[in-house]
């Protein structure tokens, strides 16, 4: 994870939010992704309470600030970003792409607070809440659909912000078969294979036992990129197949 | 954006989904990031109801496919992911970060259907589910609170798979195996194990034919990453295999 400072720096404002269900989603993908200073101006009251006192709420919700304008919610911050789905309305910013924004934001908090502001579900932010903005940030979406749900949105956001940075997780170790493995592997399925009687060893019309065949089953073990303990378990399963095919009833 | 094609082959699958509010914001995301093919797996059938028939529900939920069972769900996809938070549950599957994953996908949608699990917002997917799953694809969330709402996580998701316009490269002449036919050769593979005495029906020392077991070996088989061809070569020679030992001398 990048240093908690850096994320500490991040106020997200939500503003004239109306629905408690999506106040409580900006809340919850705010502490999935470690960011913890929520604002919120002019809420609608009874959402704002509702989302608050909610089941399992998140408990930053609880120290979240309240506001009467845009203006008193960005007062620290030296960078303020708008989010925008680019509708009919004239834009007069700069937009950029969420990931290009990402990149300016985390810059940013390096040394200063940010801002990212969301709009109300129904009209998005204000021409006066533009206007407190240094530009604009657009999550690529279909030209077709571009309005996405304010929760998803500000997890989106977040996902972007917190992507780069961090370490890539442990795999599972992934230890190859040896050779060794491989080719008694190899020399069971032929076994198998001749036992059955899916391959003739003699004149007939049923696919020849020959070289060619061996190789064509050795190419394929091999495609198979077995890890070491998936050989051992191929191996158990089938030397019992064989033993089986084998054994006089 | 890339291709319509590249996107079109994409299923997104929700495993079991409770709440209508959840399945109606999956399906918003999928429109606005231009993604088309939803399923559901045994959804709570007046969650499914409710959301279809909700204000404003994304036209994609009235084609949404249902099916009883994740098998039946993937069966044409020669890829399926599962999501995870990485819970308490030991995990037997190789874990990607989203945006590894995302990359990998992109690159498998450019030549064949790829199914995307997310489990129920209570649970996640099961076991069962996730054996058939060939990995798992986890979003980064902070340690301390992993797990994200079912909306927000399919919104993040498609987020990423859409963010990068990157053309298809070119594919060797790999052509992945189908669902269906990873699923015959688990259920061929689990009958010769029975009939050959490797695993024993009732009770023994040997080992148990048990769920778990059976989840042990689906996930066997989808390791080895077959193609078409390779599955059909393997599927042929297991089923001489098993009429030899089922067949009186």
């Amino acid at each position: 994870m990048p240093s908690k400072t850096l994320f500490d720096r991040l106020r997200v404002i939500l503003v004239a939010p109306r629905n408690p269900l999506n106040i409580g989603a900006a809340a919850r993908a705010m502490s999935n992704f470690g960011f913890f200073h929520l604002r919120v101006v002019n809420p609608y009251e009874l959402a704002f309470r509702e989302a608050r006192s909610a089941v399992g709420a998140a408990p930053l919700l609880a120290e979240a600030e309240e506001f009467q304008s845009t203006a008193e919610a960005v007062k620290d911050c030296t960078l303020v970003i708008g989010t925008t789905a680019i509708g009919p309305r004239r834009l007069h910013h700069p937009v950029r792409r969420l990931d290009q924004a990402a990149r300016v934001i985390r810059k940013q908090l390096a040394s200063s607070p940010v801002a990212l502001l969301f709009g109300s579900e129904k009209r998005g932010l204000s021409n006066e809440d533009l206007s407190h903005c240094h530009w604009l940030l657009k999550i690529p979406t279909r030209d077709e659909h571009r309005s996405m749900n304010l929760g998803q949105a500000v997890a989106i956001c977040l996902y972007e912000l917190a992507r780069v940075a961090q370490p890539a997780p442990k795999r599972g170790k992934h230890v190859p078969a040896a050779g060794a493995d491989l080719e008694r592997l190899t020399t069971l399925l032929m076994d198998a294979m001749r036992s059955s009687g899916y391959l003739k060893t003699q004149g007939s019309q049923a696919k020849a036992a020959g070289p060619a065949t061996e190789e064509k089953i050795r190419r394929l073990v091999r495609r198979l990129h077995l890890s070491s303990d998936d050989a051992e378990l191929t191996l158990g399963i089938l030397r019992q197949i064989f033993w089986k095919l084998t054994s006089p009833e």
